[in-house]
């Protein structure tokens, strides 16, 4: 009995906790019954804050600074196209001689559908002027560069293994897929433009391929009411990390627009993107080469210049990578070279090479030393006269941002540049146009100070 | 004693599970605890972002696009006021004819306060150019087309039946009940300008006033600085599905500005907004008369011209309609027609109607077939010379969109179009102008290829 | 045994409670365990839409409205600056008479780094045209008036007593310590232009400063292509409710583009920021003197006029408050006085003071009358010529707003305002420049009649 009088005793203990727990049972109950609710409705605003039908997205780009020369006036006539032969798209460092405020701002709105197909609608206005006074209405080139729609992943194409991932658009736009050396301020292909295409055609599993068509306007021929268009067909493909693109392009009637001019022309450009610093360190590096002849010798700008000769041919070699250095230094060379002859006279033959090394020292998460040596190299013949000669610049920039340890392209940058340029006497009355009121390169040796900030999001 | 001895068995087995809930109770109660706290952060997270004071909201319109003719140039002259007629406001079917990059962006705040009162101030920027490159700065428009600020449901007016959804305004603006027939890219009204107004006046159970003073600028008459403006007072009712609009307008000094030009003008507008396509079938339509003289004949752009004589007279007829034909079919037809007189001239006189069909055959959920046919027929008399003939359009356009269900106003959509266009030989040389250079229409026939986008969100 | 049997009865009846209980405990933890998985999710997104690492603001000022003359014309020539003293800076009262549609639109982007530290980038579209049409393209001057970045907080100073709350910038920009009395539409100071600078460097326990260099521009010189700026230094130094801020400036080759023109100068400002209404009240009142000379001395825009003489000295007072009156009344004087002497020709000597009083009369929450009353004398001496007399102006405004117990400064307001505006007839063909065809006042005693929208946010 003893064991059984324990055995009750612990029961009737037991009784009184269970008592208790069974209210608090009830209690607790009740208070989950509270937070479902609380919790379904939270639930229901974040969803509805995030499954949205449609976004909106600001981004931008943008430079602004004062350049100074040194008898204490504006700069003019600088920048990364200063240069003689800048007027063929040789480009030098832009590290402290950019003396433009230019802004570039995307608004973006994206739709959803629920099938997992969404479009894209951007617009870009962008402005460039030269006054550092605030209002800049009399000399604003504020305009919209870009206005385009994509549709993404339709649904009708969520079975075909070439198109499930595609993007189609149309509109006015810079190509996707244009890609630049950020430290000449200089795209390797800027295709842009009026027109139509497709994105991310997947030819085999390792072959991507985007196909478009772009229109551009040469001029009128006010006689005719002719408007002079060129239109230019491209495909880029992406195998691996090789890159093969083609273009064709077209022009009726160019030539009665101007006498001489090419009236079609063919553009290829190869590429290798590499996902290290030239198989010698981390980082990455980018080198390839473009081919053009016809309006398809403007290597850049692809089908931009309707003032080709018909015989124009042109080819361009680059090459560019970003690296670290051990802990605190970040090393960027490139290279752009192009030769190109017939291209707007008859017998005329350019060649250039630009070379530009920028270095980062890092001193604090915040503060770095960017140091930039360019150096170009001119052999000009425009079928009347001829200079050779070379270009030099060096940059010291001390430099504030959030986060140096991002490497070189974390933005805002507030800088101070002090830079030298001069130029080989040669140079000094020369011009690529023929006119006789053509712009000159004046006389080098000068000394610039600049105060910048660089920002893009 | 088995039994008790069972029961107490069973009361031991009880007890360990008893002593085991009891300590999980406490823990349970400890977990409910945190997820009250964390359920009460996440509500206010959450309440925070949906109870600001403030919202940003981002709308536009856009197109843009190539149109190439059959000499492979860029197609001039074109859109839908390319008749001889669209120079006083005869449109044709605007499918696969429109050559321009327009745009609209509205920027939008809202601001919303504790008593259940609004306001919402927008900025339109707008640009159209019809250059293909992407740098326009030579030739944009870039513009703001309304800046104004409303105020909703003031809580002064809370007690009031007419004034408390009503919605006060100033600024300039596009009239909030202007509404189009999108096919002929044409507003039936489009009152616009800068003024100051109130909307939504409940007059009684059925029927709804707005109540608008506009003013607009005709120009200058140098010689005294007298700047010679239009004010445009409008009453906009809207019963059950009737709409009945009515406006003065009054300009002093017009005349002085101009000899022979109108200083006063009346303008009314009837139309039916049904909720069916005309009692056929599901869909809807809306037909109506406008009718104005003097400053009032300008019958779409509601006192905008003041170039119109005293004696003008204008009646303008529309109707048009959305309906779907049956799974794969929609149709929409649109009728506009005009009669006016001593418009511009003394003893001119102009007729026209235009007549649209956009037919559109969906294929999957993102690919239809649009087809358009239009006609336009003209009585044209300007005084001094007069011709009559016939415009007529035919256009197929293969569109990409997300949702071909959606119907004729889903955006974006992505389209290839062929047009044919052509008209009668008599009105080639014609113009309304009276003028020795005044733009003609130029000779028909034409094919013409598009590549365009269109948005609106 | 009774006891016993009772007790295991108990026990029984405690048998199917607490076994109950347990398969609720069981039951509920599960239902904690789902909750708590929800709620985990729930944070997550809310912590998401929260914590990012960049976020899109809009800002902007804007006011349209119709300003109509008494012979019912666009009333012409009027506006806080309309009077001959205006051309020097001498403002009226603003409210009534301003006939432009104005609009300042901000876009910023913040970006967010996990060490506490941030930047912004501001971009300002404004525009300002007067005619009332909504397409403005031909008259548009949309224009980018600020690009700038800043740093704020870096975390390399974040152990700096001074640095540790300073902001860093560079680019173009309004200071951000401008400030300005907003019933005259004048700045008090309006530093701004290109340049870079950093913000609230902790001097001592109560001493802030600011450091900045802002380049503007003059003009060019073109027979020597050279870019004539200004390059002004600051110091803004907030100590308690003072403010003392002092700028040098130097623009070399200012007298070779203009024979006679300052090529340097100084400025000063003295303020004391009042946290109430002159001692008097609750409220707040802004009191201080301006000192010049050189390119200093115009007192308002710092270094923005490049006309200036060598001996050019002026110098300005202000004070303004703002206050409650009662429950229903609320008073903002504001004076604004300036002499300056050798300004643009030798010997020329002008005098002005500005009296404005607003006043709001609270009807309820949403409608208040606004009375304003604003008067200017003038001793104007051009070298040539003098002139002395006043301007008066009186304007009553039935106001629409959200909030007027907020006070002057809630927005947007919708105002219809009649003013009366007369001056003295001395001054009617009097004109600070000293050019044949300088424009004059005009004569006075004129109504005006507005309807016009204001807003900021």
């Amino acid at each position: 009995m003893k064991r059984h009088i324990l055995a009750v005793a612990v029961t009737m203990g037991l009784m009184t906790t269970s008592v208790l727990a069974s209210e608090d049972v009830a209690a607790l109950e009740q208070r989950i019954n509270e937070l479902e609710q609380r919790v379904a409705q939270t639930e229901q605003v974040s969803t509805e804050a995030n499954e949205k039908a449609s976004s909106f997205e600001f981004h931008g780009y943008a430079r602004s600074g004062l350049l100074i020369n040194d008898d204490l006036n504006g700069a003019t006539g600088t920048g990364p196209y200063m240069t003689t032969a800048g007027a063929i798209g040789a480009p030098i460092g832009r590290l402290g001689v950019e003396d433009d405020h230019y802004v570039e701002a995307n608004l973006i709105h994206k739709r959803f559908a629920d099938d997992g197909s969404s479009a894209l609608f951007r617009i870009m206005l962008a402005d460039s002027t030269e006054t550092n006074n605030e209002w800049t209405a009399s000399e604003s080139q504020l305009n919209v560069r870009q206005v385009y729609s994509e549709l993404n992943r339709l649904s009708m194409f969520s079975e075909s293994e070439a198109f499930s991932e595609a993007t189609f658009w149309a509109g006015k736009r810079f190509d996707r897929d244009n890609f630049d050396i950020h430290f000449f301020d200089s795209d390797i292909v800027f295709l842009s433009g009026t027109g139509a295409g497709v994105y991310d055609v997947q030819m085999s599993d390792n072959w991507k391929a985007n196909f478009s068509i772009y229109g551009r306007d040469f001029g009128e021929i006010d006689s005719s009411s002719t408007d002079v268009e060129n239109y230019i067909a491209t495909m880029n493909n992406r195998i691996g990390q090789w890159q093969v693109m083609l273009s064709g392009m077209t022009s009726a009637d160019n030539d009665s627009r101007l006498n001489g001019a090419a009236e079609s022309g063919v553009h290829a450009m190869f590429a290798y993107h590499g996902d290290n610093f030239f198989g010698l360190s981390e980082g990455f590096s980018k080198t390839g080469m473009l081919v053009g002849s016809g309006l398809g010798a403007e290597l850049k700008g692809i089908g931009s210049n309707g003032d080709l000769l018909d015989d124009a041919k042109a080819v361009r070699l680059f090459s560019y990578g970003v690296t670290r250095i051990g802990d605190n230094w970040r090393l960027a060379p490139a290279l752009m070279a192009e030769h190109s002859q017939d291209r707007l006279k008859k017998n005329d033959e350019f060649t250039w090479a630009s070379l530009n090394v920028r270095l980062a020292q890092e001193f604090t998460e915040n503060f770095e030393m960017v140091y930039e040596g360019s150096l170009q190299y001119m052999d000009l013949d425009n079928s009347t006269e001829q200079a050779s000669g070379g270009f030099y610049k060096a940059t010291v920039a001390p430099t504030l941002k959030l986060s140096t340890s991002t490497g070189f392209f974390d933005r805002p940058e507030l800088r101070f540049a002090v830079s030298y340029v001069d130029w080989s006497e040669d140079l000094n009355g020369y011009s690529i146009s023929t006119e006789a009121d053509a712009a000159t390169m004046g006389e080098g040796g000068e000394v610039l100070f600049a105060l910048q900030m660089e920002t893009w999001f």
